[in-house]
This record gives C-alpha cells, sequence and structure tokens, in this order.
C-alpha cells in the first residue's frame, strides 16, 4: 500500500477552480467546462485569454517540467487546478469534480463506478474514435497527409462504430439503472449526461449526414431526446448562447464533408 | 444530483470476485489479474475454461441485455463481478479494486486521482495506441487488410509515440510525487506500477526491436528499472511461471515484424 507524499493534500471548497486547455477549440476542454455551466460553480477559464492559455500549456507539458511538492507532471491538457491540486486526464478530472458539484454520487457508492463505466465508453465512441477518424496516422502529420487513411476510417465508423455506441447508449437508457426522465442512470441528470451531450453535438458537426441519417432510423429515440433535454437545462442554454462556448473548427470534432462520401450511396448500417 | 437505485447496493468484502473476459489472450483482462495475484486474492477466471469465457462475454454483451435491476449493461468486457456488483471499462475496475486490494489509496484522496491519471496515460500510450498500430482503420477488418496503414502508423509509434510516453513516464519517476524505491508514486507499490509492468511487456513482445533500442539509450532507465522490480515481486513472479498468465498471440500486443522494419535502418527516436 502506498504511503504518498501527496496523502495529506486536501481541497478546500472554497479554492478556486481552473480550467486550462488551449484556446480556440472545444476539444477536451468542453466536457470539463459543461459540470462548471450546468453546476453554476465560477471557473477560471484561461481559453479566454489565448496567449495566457497557450503559455500555461506549454509551461506544464514542457519535458523538464516534472510536477512540484505534491503533483506529479502532466503529459498533456485539459488540466485543472483547484487550489493545491492539478490533475489531468479529461474522464479523471470529472470525477474529480462531479462529485463536488452534485453531478455524481461519490465514490463510496457502486453509481460512481457505473456513471465512470458510461463515461469512459461513450468517450471512446463518439471523442477517441472520431479524432481517429481524421488522424488515423500520426497526431503529428496533418489530416491532408492521411487523407486516404482517413475515409477508410472514417466509412467504418459511419456504418459500425457509430451506430453500435448509439445502440449501446439507447439500450442504457432502457435499462432499469436509468430512472424516471430522460437521464442516463437514475432520476435526475448526471455528468455523463453532459458527456453525452458533447459526444452528439461534436459528432453531429464532424458527421451532420451520418447522424441525421442515423437519427431519422427512429433506432436511438432515447439518444436524441436526452441530447436535446441537456440542451434545454437553462443554464445549458444560456451558456451555449453565450460567447463562453467555442466554434468547432479544429480540435477532435472536425468537418471535413469527403469523410462522408460513402453516405451519398447506400449505407449499410450494423449495429 | 442523481438519486440512482442502485444507490444502495453495497459489496461486502467476503463477496467472491469474478473476472470475466475472452479467452487465449492477456489482453485488456490480463491488468485485473496482476491485481489481484499480486494482493494474493483469490479470483475466479473464466479465461481457464473457454467454452464458458465466450459464452459469459457473449451474454454480456448481447445487444438485447440490458443490465439487470441494479446494473446497466456492459458493451465489452473485461466484466467484474464482485457479489452483486458488475462493472466494465478496464480503468473503471482498476479504481474500484485497487482500494480495496491495498494497492491505492481511498477515493477521500488526491493520490487515488493522481494514479488514475498516471494509469490512464500510461495505457493510452501502451495500450490502446499499441492496439491501433494492427488495426488503424477498423476493429471490424482483419490486420491483413490494413497492413499498409498498420506500417504507417507503426512508424508513428516507433518514431515518436512510445519515446513520448516513455519519457513521461521517465518524468514521473523523476517527480517528487515518487518517493523512495522503484514505485512511481510514493514509497510503495501502487496498481499503477501493474500497469506500467503490463505495458512495458506487452510493448516489448509486439516491439521487440524498438524497446530493446529505447531501453539501450539509456533515458528511460528509471521505467525499465521499475519493470524489472515489478517482474521480481514474489507473487507476480510466481503468476508469470504459472499457467495462469497466457501467452501473446492476438489481442492488444501483437508481434508482426514487418511493422518493425522502419527499425532496420536507422531510426530518428524523439521525444
Amino acid at each position: 500500500m502506498s504511503e504518498p507524499n501527496t496523502k495529506r493534500l486536501k481541497t478546500s471548497n472554497d479554492a478556486e477552480y481552473e480550467l486550462i486547455y488551449w484556446p480556440g477549440i472545444p476539444g477536451r476542454g468542453e466536457f470539463v467546462r459543461l459540470l462548471f455551466e450546468e453546476a453554476g460553480v465560477p471557473y477560471k477559464d484561461y481559453a479566454r485569454t489565448a496567449d495566457e492559455a497557450v503559455a500555461k500549456v506549454l509551461a506544464l507539458t514542457d519535458t523538464n517540467n516534472i510536477g512540484d511538492e505534491t503533483n506529479p507532471p502532466i503529459l498533456a491538457p485539459p488540466v485543472l487546478k483547484h487550489g493545491e491540486v492539478v490533475l489531468s486526464q479529461m474522464p479523471n478530472i470529472l470525477i474529480y469534480l462531479a462529485p463536488k458539484l452534485g453531478l455524481s454520487p461519490p465514490a463510496t457508492e457502486i453509481a460512481f463506478y457505473h456513471l465512470n463505466q458510461a463515461s469512459l465508453t461513450i468517450l471512446d465512441g463518439f471523442s477517441n474514435e472520431v479524432h481517429d477518424t481524421h488522424h488515423p496516422i500520426a497526431t503529428s502529420l496533418r489530416y491532408e497527409d492521411q487523407k486516404d487513411e482517413a475515409k477508410k476510417r472514417s466509412k467504418a465508423f459511419i456504418e459500425e462504430r457509430a451506430p453500435k455506441f448509439l445502440g449501446y447508449v439507447q439500450r442504457l437508457l432502457h435499462s432499469k439503472t436509468s430512472g424516471n426522465g430522460p437521464w442516463l442512470y437514475g432520476d435526475s441528470l448526471t455528468y455523463v449526461d453532459l458527456v453525452l451531450f458533447q459526444c452528439i453535438d461534436g459528432t453531429s458537426y464532424a458527421f451532420p449526414k451520418t447522424m441525421s441519417q442515423l437519427k431519422s432510423s427512429g433506432k436511438y429515440d432515447a439518444v436524441f431526446e436526452l441530447y436535446e433535454a441537456v440542451k434545454e437545462r437553462p443554464n445549458i442554454k444560456s451558456y451555449l448562447a453565450s460567447n463562453r462556448r467555442t466554434n468547432y473548427g479544429d480540435g477532435i470534432w472536425r468537418h471535413y464533408p469527403e469523410l462522408e462520401e460513402t453516405i451519398e450511396v447506400e449505407v449499410n448500417l450494423k449495429e
């Protein structure tokens, strides 16, 4: 059993929250933002001051940076600072934050792990795999230098992966653990509903024809109803209408029309 | 705040642990196995009875399966059963198990999140990305049908990704949060050391020339020392020598010599 020297590191509830992420894209930082926005909890978002954000990201991810007395170094943003605590890996930031923001039960309950299970699965399908549709070979290469491979990977995403993951979320919504109301788990909104919202929103930007066709199929109605229900949450609605919400462009969810060209012809949607 | 109907679901410490995973490969199930083996805690491993394992995986992942009264459905194995609890998503299973097995502090400590941060990052580099070196286009296609793309993706892994992630782990080991001894966090072994062990072991099977060259560079000595230290843990040593340890073959870590052909010529290793 470890006795790390950080074991006494605690967070006070009144410590300021800070989000450090690349400016100009929603990206993985957007999931963290949505939790704060829904909860109505203030957070400092460096993305609003682009130069400062870039400088902070570069300093945190510098290969000479080995962290500090109580925090290990981080490989990539987003980074959450909360008082003395520095955390990375977005799904990890979500499980740290969600119970504090009233968006998840605590880790003493099984629900905490069922929610993380759903979060990781939804992120696999609609964040990690969508990123790889335009960068299947190397993140260091430009999209234009892997376009042929991107078309092949996108075909598999459109025909197999998107229906498979949507079908899984639909099953989650039909399970006994999804209670009353449109939510994924229990009778009220959790952070995983926000994760799903962002994933569907981003994937619909990237693959509009695909998602429109999947929606029209009627096979995933509960998923798209949940998407709309999140969009109508007062705090989320107000956030989406504000200039704090970043437009899509580069990042995880990119729209390259040629990646959907197979959808022009008949698509064999397998679940 | 959610009030899921599973909120009172508790696990008793004497409930039996069961691991359900595909037989015949180490795969993602191996991380779960290593935690039980190091802790010396008994677990039922269905992989030892292949037909039963396959039947259980297929039943759990059937698209008509919507879980039960207290557990949502799951998309893919590994699956952990612990009494009434059913959990999937391997990194999620690890954070559920590790505190119970004495391999992580509880979720009330920041160390729990720092460990998950390291675990997710190491798994990104040496499990998820290694899988994609042989399947960059589609998991539904055979390797032979995406070999050209696999060669390109492997080149990026060999030259950029492997050094980048090894460099990050080396930094973790030089950080203040890595205490005395060879361990990643604190002064004694945690589950993340086991995660790293399996990742280095599997990646060394898949890319032997690459990993040998990276080891010889002397830039990642602390990483390879940790690997050896885990291998010498009495319980792990005895496990690795037993028939409970599965040989590599298919699955995440596969050895296709042609994917390392670029290592024959001079490789420009960037971190």
